[in-house]
């Protein structure tokens, strides 16, 4: 039998802490003078109240947390931190519809970044301030998550960076994780607080400068602009954030060792090196397109280039040019980009680069199997060969991931929203990016959407968030069963 | 070494056979008084004297045909066929531009059907004659090829099939093939004399008749009509044409059993099930959308619904109705129906059901294995326990697929094609369709391509053709090392 009461104690702790978060926000309110504080104050005071209940009420339940109690937890989490962070928008009026409200926060906790608001600015610095925390603690989740639960989990393809991962590796979840989360956490703030520096020396307000460091971090791509980082007109401001964008799509893990100067490392990472090798060449091509087809000045296109390049490959979304005016062959390009998405172990969602670059392996190797069929030939990644249940694993991942966006691009085309848009909203929402494609475009919002599609695309973001199988398990007979 | 001899003595045989084929569209030419006959005669001469030639001046080459002999038979066989059966469309000024004349002739043998003539009805009957036999043609060698070629190559996890085609199942090619062959043309030679036969009582005359029901069983989509079948205004002609493409779009090893009354070797069989599954699905959906949304009548809706279904599914690309005009839900739909394709060992091209039915079973067993690590959970078909070398091949087989659909796709967006048509040529050239999205859909033509453009999905439909391993083992050092 699944332990619901350690699930509901484990949940309350952190709807606990979500509370202290959302405290925060309080205070911003009364520096910058908002009418908010109040009732964001009274939003966290609920939350803690609540969380702290659940978790007082079930402190004696027995402590054993299994595989099913494991996804519960991760995927309830999601959506019970966004029913409470949907209450400072609600209860400010700030976000009047709750279907919005919620669509807004889950976006924010899931790193999405896809948003129905059609006038940012207009917004009270508390609660874009509590819309930027929600992707920082999301980016936080995240981190602990792929790095530190899903190994234990056995979920796609994990396994493979338990190596890799710092810290001791014990049989049980519960000393590993905190050991993991703990050093990986104080990673996140130091390069938080490095971009902040960094945006406040370029000449962004220190509000403006934590806000988004906040949201590049998570890879979630909120901005506290309408015109999202277009609006800084600072070639540095846009370079600065493209380096953290890449920072924080590459694996954590990766970011201790070179912070430990361990960077052979960090070189020897395959994953690493087709990470770079993507932004490469993906940059390379629509900078040419830019310069010779729309004669662009050079500095100009490579800046924009790399800079979408980054932010739609790492699933952050930030955008500083409408790329949907450009030609075809740049949007056929971002659209692909879509579906790779940041490093295993990053904040960045998507298939990630190293399944990817198993796929690719794996096929190319069909090759030589289908030369030498008695030979047995295994995918090597790392130096190492790789386990043939994990390429079954990453195989069976893509199936279910290219599954679920066929038919995800059926629903939303039942609402009359074409080919273009309906494969652009699954896709972003799926490999929570932000901005998609057509009438979901970087230059437009979510808004439009009627109040089922919004539910739809933010389930979509939620099983995106958790590498799908977490959340299909729990849909699924084997689950439930003995 | 490859032994080039044995490759260029059956290739010089095949032509020989091309040749004749040719042939017969001459006097189909001088019955009708075309000016064509003389220049079709001399053409096929042509062929057949060099096939003659090939085919004599090696004759005593060691009969050795090995693996790399087969792939370079079956790849380099599509490509001389092309070459030559383009002879006649340029030399009658049918089609004077050499490139139009060889795409049309791929688009034939690969049973594609994808066009570049703007006024089909001006053609002479000699050359539409022989246009539609290219795609007879190309179905007959398909059939070979996936039920008897390619099991014995193992390409694409076709050995599935192994025991279920009718004939010996010896170790060496040569006989096999021969006696699978001999019985597997017995049927296709029935199917298309029925389709004849039904399509003339149903008012159609014989040489129409004939062209379609040799493009039908082929699954080619070649019209003699540039309105396609909707020209013909005959509920009784499209609900023909309909069951034929169906039964063209199955095993044709299974049409064996049927004839030989057993059924239950039909009913049992998964591959068909699905088929008909995913007919009845799509048409279902499609026929509520078109009541419901356009209002428009039910028996007119469900034959609109069906043909279509089964015309994109079987990949054969006859259309009755303009698709693209309808509701984005059904233009997704039929979009996803696009990669679907037919049954193994039928002439639909496609990814085939059978290994979308893997992918799906595999990825649903995959949910049972997170549950249960230490299981052995393999996956089912038929019945019986599939091989993972199998499962394997047919994932590396719908990555290739996809990856060369993404690839191409951006080829196709250099030469500024939208991100759906460039989708839309790739995925109906690709699968062997034929009328695929935007620019290149069912109203349109290929004609507008440029020269580049033409070569490069001529190539496509080659590869999808040939199962996509064929032509990349060419191009891969595992096949040309010791």
């Amino acid at each position: 039998m699944v332990n619901f009461r350690v699930v509901t104690y484990i949940l309350g702790f952190l709807l606990f802490i979500e509370g202290l978060f959302m405290m925060l926000a309080a205070p911003v309110s009364l520096i910058y003078d908002n009418s908010d504080a109040e009732t964001i104050f009274y939003c966290s005071l609920l939350t803690v109240f609540i969380g702290l209940s659940f978790f007082l009420w079930n402190r004696k339940c027995t402590k054993n947390i299994g595989k099913r109690e494991g996804y519960l937890i991760v995927t309830l989490g999601w959506v019970v931190f966004s029913f409470f962070g949907a209450l400072p928008f609600y209860f400010t009026n700030a976000i009047p519809n709750f279907t919005n409200a919620f669509f807004e926060t889950i976006s924010g906790f899931t790193t999405t970044g896809a948003s129905i608001l059609t006038d940012i600015e207009s917004l009270s610095q508390g609660i874009l301030f509590w819309r930027s925390l929600t992707q920082w603690l999301g980016g936080m989740g995240i981190i602990v998550l792929s790095l530190a639960i899903l190994p234990v989990l056995g979920i796609g393809g994990m396994q493979l960076f338990i190596a890799e991962v710092p810290g001791p590796t014990p049989d049980k979840i519960h000393p590993r994780v905190r050991e993991t989360a703990k050093r990986l956490w104080g990673i996140y703030v130091i390069f938080t607080f490095l971009e902040v520096i960094l945006l406040v020396m370029g000449g962004m307000n220190l509000f403006d400068a934590v806000c988004h460091s906040f949201t590049t971090m998570a890879t979630g791509g909120y901005s506290t602009k309408q015109d999202s980082i277009a609006y800084f007109d600072s070639p540095y401001i846009q370079y600065v954030i493209t380096f953290f964008m890449f920072i924080a799509g590459v694996n954590f893990a990766l970011s201790y060792f070179a912070l430990h100067f361990r960077f052979n490392k960090v070189w020897k990472n395959e994953e690493f090196r087709f990470f770079l090798g993507i932004i490469l060449v993906f940059t390379l091509f629509i900078t040419l397109n830019l310069v010779i087809d729309m004669k662009k000045p050079l500095e100009e296109s490579f800046r924009e280039s790399l800079f979408q390049v980054v932010s739609i490959l790492t699933t952050t979304g930030f955008v500083t040019a409408d790329y949907l005016s450009w030609r075809p062959f740049v949007v056929v390009l971002i659209f692909i980009l879509m579906f790779f998405g940041g490093s295993a172990g990053s904040t960045g969602g998507g298939m990630k680069v190293i399944r990817i670059a198993l796929l690719l392996k794996n096929s190319f190797l069909e090759l030589k199997r289908l030369m030498h069929p008695n030979a047995i030939v295994p995918v090597r990644f790392d130096g190492n060969a790789v386990n043939q249940q994990i390429i079954t694993n990453v195989l069976a991942f893509a199936s279910f991931y290219l599954l679920t966006f066929v038919i995800s691009s059926i629903v939303m085309s039942t609402m009359n929203y074409d080919l273009v848009t309906s494969m652009g909203a699954v896709a972003a929402s799926l490999g929570n990016i932000g901005p998609g494609l057509g009438a979901v475009g970087p230059m437009e919002n979510f808004a439009h959407i009627p109040v089922f599609g919004k539910w739809f695309l933010a389930f979509l973001m939620l099983i995106g968030r958790l590498e799908i199988f977490t959340v299909l398990l729990l849909f699924s007979p084997h689950f439930w069963r003995k």
